[in-house]
């Protein structure tokens, strides 16, 4: 598949909020423009109050950054605003993205509090990217995680993204569907994003087709006919029980029987899934046709899902749509990028943006985060957000405490730890390729294994332990005690 | 400003549902390509329980439609899924879109049930742009919908869109900017919406700003240099009222005064916002800056803005983010795409489609929608939802009666009637320039004079007429009849 570059197709350097320009032209006017600068994204809140989220978006954050430049036209807009000096339209004109970039890789299950993403480098460059970054991984990382709580309520049944047409606009379907398939999608109704993208493209017929016949079984027998060997048929046009699924095991029997295949499936979009499902069940099983699929697809989400189950209705698949693509229930992800350092004659100065509201006090300084799996069953154990260059001896046991309330303590024995920030971007030069999307959605759902059930729970999961390391929390402390 | 086309940069032809394609493939089969189909995208619920919503999405639908096409990397994409025949590749190849459009101009306030798009055309071609329609006009007519309802609980007072951050990817941020305006904001502070569609974008400082200075004092001073004339100054950074709002004011008298210029005003993104702002002004006042404004953005939304008002805070203008530019309350627009008619040796056949919920019974045939106003205060009694050829005689009483109920019945009298569907593409070619945007925006503002402020409440407000003519009644009638 030739991957086109969806995001710089058109340039996006200029996709900012505007005051990362008017800033840039104060920094400029003060010679900041190289002052080195750290930036954090990382995220308040988990989404529908979940155990965790899924970190998506890294490939578009990639081709961003490779193709951040601006036109003699951008020039022309700022000229055209008449409160920009000569030396920030040079200064544009040359621009050369330069910073030191790290990111948690796709597919990755991320939490509160922990940076996802780090830039390093000239401040107006580090500062500039903002928007963009939060824009691009907070869209792909809250649809990532609805998919996967969808999937998650499934059961293993498969979960297809249906939403396009509800879609916030066109990347928000296409890299929707890209986001959803990193969560566990098995495809999309999309079909640009199977083109692009590689997310497998699913569909067979609207109620259009069904009414353009002159009756549902002609419209049947005419879809058997050009696919009989991949028959779906959707039911609920006129009388899903009465007419659409006896005329659908008709055409069966007449139509894909004969020709040596076996029908693929029903799919019903409308009317109460739960009875309908297990009616429709039982004039498959009786007609011979047990192989036969049930695709349910109407305003689905991973609580109605559930509650389908529960009643033991018979599905084997679902379209889901509205309530996935914009992630309806919480259709905001709460990543922030926030300042926490800078060099000054090469050393690192940690900065801290205080609040009155504890939770959004910012942890300063240069991070890494690690995480710690148990040796045994190789589950997470936790998070340790340390200084960027700071170790953990797996050889020797290692004391974990609580940020806020230090008493909470744990000694953690047998265990490996591993770092979860990579570096993508080293001065500018993109070090690190994008795995292809299978690696993804595969590595995620691995990820996704290491996590203990009480943490994927949708009510009231456990709260996954993200600390600092000793030497972050006295630099934050001592930072929070100068600033009162 | 030289507009971008941003849609067609990327070609978007291939946004469409797979089953657009499955089906065309089928159509062909059949032969059934050129047969005439007609299509009505409507909507079934204003979002929020509101009382209206606004039509946005035209100029970038007439933007996808001047330039659909697919390119011999679609063709082999489809190739490639082994389930298309030769005939459809070859149909694809030469692909030209010859359809008639009609649609409701944007900035219009629209109503359930009435069509505010119309296609018709050759079978494949009216099906297959229908992901592509839905989506854009899902899109803007929410974030059109739910800017203006924030522009109404701001009561006058200035809204500017602040979400980009928070979009649902890049068109969501860029487009949403522009659908914000159409309802009201008075800008954005996404810079590409101003450089690609002339939203006017605003934007000062961040807090990093404030932290990379040694102090507050100095971070407002080099901005005080820096834009003398423009002067707004963030102030919640440590502590707003002790430092913050003090520091203001003191730079304001060393840096902006003496220079001839007044202070624009400060910004506060956090804590109480009435009580801060309350105590805010109290300063700016004693300080003789009463005309210096107060700007408020931290998670807004119409529901928060009228508490505060309501609670005598002094605001002057709204930033509004993350709630806006995803709509978060209700984030799903409800419009969909269903055949309603075809043509048989010339002649239109109107079809329906059935639904054991009364509210998803499709309304059949051809139409045009009258809305009509009194002749005396040009306000809007109702929508009238006709055959497409129909004439509303003005001369003459007009009965209106409900299409359910429909012993409710008044006689109109003193009105006039104006048509809302215009022809925006005719046999293909495009016949209806897209006005400028700040035409669609007053021209919005205007037709929202047109309603009464009972149905622009926002609690139970009531409900706008919206009738079928007698004939198009009697033919929904007759097809219900029919298909029981």
């Amino acid at each position: 598949m030739n991957k086109l570059d969806w995001v710089n197709k058109r340039n996006l350097s200029m996709l900012a909020d505007f005051y990362e320009f008017t800033m840039a032209n104060g920094f400029l006017e003060y010679n900041l423009e190289d002052k080195i600068a750290y930036f954090d994204m990382f995220f308040r809140s988990i989404p529908e109050d979940g155990g965790f989220a899924i970190m998506a978006g890294v490939e578009q954050i990639i081709e961003y950054l490779k193709n951040l430049k601006f036109t003699d036209q951008d020039i022309e807009y700022f000229k055209s605003r008449n409160m920009f000096s000569h030396k920030f339209l040079e200064y544009l004109r040359n621009f050369k993205f330069s910073c030191d970039v790290w990111a948690v890789p796709e597919g990755t299950p991320i939490f509160p509090q922990e940076p996802v993403v780090i830039v390093r480098g000239p401040l107006v460059q580090a500062q500039l990217v903002e928007t963009m970054i939060l824009l691009t991984i907070n869209h792909q990382s809250l649809v990532a995680t609805k998919a996967n709580r969808i999937v998650r309520a499934a059961k293993g049944r498969p979960v297809v993204e249906f939403g396009s047409r509800r879609a916030h606009s066109y990347d928000s379907a296409i890299l929707g569907a890209r986001a959803a398939y990193i969560g566990g999608c098995v495809g999309t109704a999309n079909t640009i994003s199977d083109r692009d993208y590689g997310i497998p493209a699913l569909g067979t017929m609207a109620h259009s087709w069904v009414q353009l016949f002159p009756s549902e079984l002609d419209a049947f027998r005419a879809y058997a006919r050009t696919y009989p060997d991949n028959c779906y048929l959707l039911v609920d046009t006129y009388n899903t029980l009465r007419d659409g699924v006896p005329n659908a095991i008709k055409i069966f029997k007449e139509e894909i029987v004969p020709r040596g295949f076996r029908p693929k499936g029903i799919r019903i979009d409308s009317g109460d899934i739960a009875y309908l499902s297990k009616e429709a069940r039982k004039l498959l099983d009786e007609a011979g046709f047990e192989d036969c699929t049930i695709m349910a697809s109407s305003g689905l989400d991973e609580y109605i899902i559930e509650d389908l189950l529960k009643q033991g209705s018979q599905i084997d698949s679902f379209g889901v749509g509205e309530r996935l693509i914009t992630a309806k229930s919480q259709p905001v992800f709460s990543g922030v990028y926030k300042l926490t350092a800078v060099e000054e004659n090469g050393k690192i100065i940690p900065k801290i943006k205080i609040s009155s509201n504890v939770g959004k006090i910012t942890t300063p300084g240069f991070k890494q985060i690690y995480r710690l799996f148990d040796k045994d069953t190789h589950k997470a154990i936790g998070d340790v957000v340390t200084e960027h260059d700071e170790t953990i001896d797996e050889s020797k046991p290692y004391e974990i405490f609580h940020p806020l309330f230090t008493w909470k303590r744990k000694t953690i024995k047998n265990f490996y730890a591993k770092k979860l920030l990579v570096q993508i971007f080293d001065k500018g030069n993109q070090v690190y390729e994008s795995p292809d999307i299978e690696e993804i959605r595969k590595y995620c759902k691995d990820q996704l294994n290491t996590l203990w059930d009480e943490v994927k729970r949708f009510e009231k999961p456990h709260e996954y332990i993200v600390d600092l390391s000793q030497s972050i929390w006295e630099v934050k402390d001592r930072l929070l005690k100068e600033n009162q």
